[in-house]
């Protein structure tokens, strides 16, 4: 049964904190399922969004996007999903389903894709809406209560695995062991490769080790950059700060990537002559929904899970004031 | 029979005229072997190098990378050459054979091969020597005066349709319609790919379209390049002056990808998140031992042979002014 009476939190203005707000989410869609959210993680991009940091942002604005629920209610052309079902939405709660990209795999291409916290209300609430296609399935082997984190950060650091085609050969960097870095690590961990951390703060470099990382490197460390010249064949940059990324190109084997997924606000500026070796460089923002699919698969199957901290959702200014402090290890999820 | 002394012409400080100039070669390696000259292409890169714009020239310089000609002689250990066969030799005349590159097929990323003209002597001379793995036998069906620009010219732009998985199903752009240019365009279209040149001067947008393609746009028009975005799987950059990127960036598909192999001087400056659609940006120099053998082949099975300008070796200052004049159309090759 649908409510279409939805409470949540929302910023009523950028940079505001956040307030009790509830809105109508109108008729349930004939293709949408209705979830009761248990759990929505808490991602960078919320604190963007919040802040208007990418101009895009509508006000009252409800936040989240990486939810954990059951399925309440499915509209009458909603397929694969059933009522009581744990399923898990990440940045995209819709695409059209029938342009090239959709009908290719790529519905996270979709012209009229949409996006959860954009223009839509997202997870910092009691529930959610989204297309049957972005709504997946959670395997019984996940921890329902920690998954929430996989649908956004997750993907996103999985999707370059798929998209670059990573092999069990490869040695790899991930550059950042934060929200993403540290699924980054663990995931490449998992698929066989060897793997460096990149990380400015020394602290953190028994940390990497401890989450599956064979080197920890200083990520500012001019010399230590030097010393590991030509030998990884794919760097992961998670972070979204500006760094000597020639220092890192330089890092990578002929044929070597370096990909990125942190929103890095500054333009790269990398010698063309750097990228003759040759080299590449290229980015990705989230992954398809057979991505996801692929990814809890292997989630599942290697026991691999988010490291979280939990507040209840009335706590949601305390949980983003934690992730501002940059205190986060390394994900915040808020509890229903 | 092997003559240590070869006659060859040189400049003899950077920027300077080419002079006759004799040296003397030494025994031939026990795995070289002798090329008598018959024609040798004019390289941008050999105006580098005069110019000593790498700072990597060392004088007197002997230029020269687009050889054709006939062996002569063979070292004791020589292998799949003939005395009298017609070969062609490219930017590279050796590496060690023995390490992971060379043992993997990718022997132009070995750290020991030897550049035709860093450090060693190259074709604008009676005579030049090479190791016979970097001496490709020209098939009949090539035109052996015309085959000279393959070897650099051809090999830089075939090259990055290997290395980036093009199908014939793509749309692909060349920018700069130039020596490399004006190949990649034929290359393209015998590929069987939908393509558009790039030109900065409309009266190259017909030429353009004679030697195959499809469309042809401004490269500096900027309401022009907003009609394509997002239209394109490919983007080979052929020139080395520095564009709006950005613009070409845009002018993607998602997955899309931008090829440099022109030596563009100035850093790339791009957002990272025009890079996120996903989209790549990458670069290559030339290309192995077995992309060469499969350029040539492919261009014997298409009838592909580079449009040139003749002139005589002893004229070679006059080849470089007309080179450098920017009015080669598009190749020129001196004869011997």
């Amino acid at each position: 049964m649908t409510h279409n009476k939805i409470r949540a939190y929302a910023a009523d203005k950028a940079k505001g904190s956040l307030q009790p707000f509830e809105y109508d989410a109108g008729p349930l869609g004939a293709e949408q399922v209705e979830i009761a959210i248990e759990h929505c993680g808490v991602c960078h991009s919320d604190v963007s969004m919040i802040d208007n940091e990418w101009g895009n942002a509508a006000y009252p604005l409800v936040p989240g996007h990486e939810i954990v629920g059951k399925v309440v209610a499915l509209g009458p052309q909603a397929k694969g999903l059933k009522v009581g079902q744990r399923v898990g939405v990440g940045w995209f709660t819709g695409s059209c389903m029938h342009c090239h990209a959709c009908i290719g795999g790529d519905q996270h291409h979709c012209g009229e894709r949409v996006e959860t916290i954009v223009g839509h209300h997202g997870g910092f609430a009691e529930r959610v809406r989204a297309h049957w296609a972005w709504a997946f399935p959670l395997p019984d082997a996940l921890d329902a209560a920690s998954a929430g984190p996989l649908f956004c950060g997750g993907i996103t650091v999985f999707s370059p695995i798929l998209l670059n085609g990573i092999k069990p050969l490869d040695r790899v960097g991930v550059v950042g062991i934060g929200g993403l870095g540290h699924l980054a690590i663990k995931f490449l961990r998992a698929w066989g490769c060897e793997v460096t951390a990149f990380t400015s703060s020394a602290s953190k470099h028994a940390e990497a080790k401890g989450l599956g990382a064979h080197h920890a490197v200083s990520s500012t460390d001019k010399a230590a950059l030097k010393a590991i010249r030509r030998s990884l064949d794919f760097i992961l940059v998670t972070v979204n700060v500006p760094m000597d990324w020639n220092a890192y190109v330089a890092a990578l084997k002929p044929k070597g990537k370096l990909h990125f997924v942190g929103a890095v606000l500054e333009p790269l500026s990398v010698p063309v002559f750097s990228l003759m070796a040759p080299k590449t460089i290229t980015g990705s923002g989230t992954g398809s929904p057979t991505q996801i699919a692929q990814m809890l698969e292997f989630c599942a199957r290697h026991k691999i899970a988010p490291q979280v901290e939990y507040f209840p959702m009335a706590k949601v200014n305390d949980a983003l004031e934690h992730l501002r402090a940059g205190k986060a290890r390394y994900r915040v999820i808020l509890g229903n």
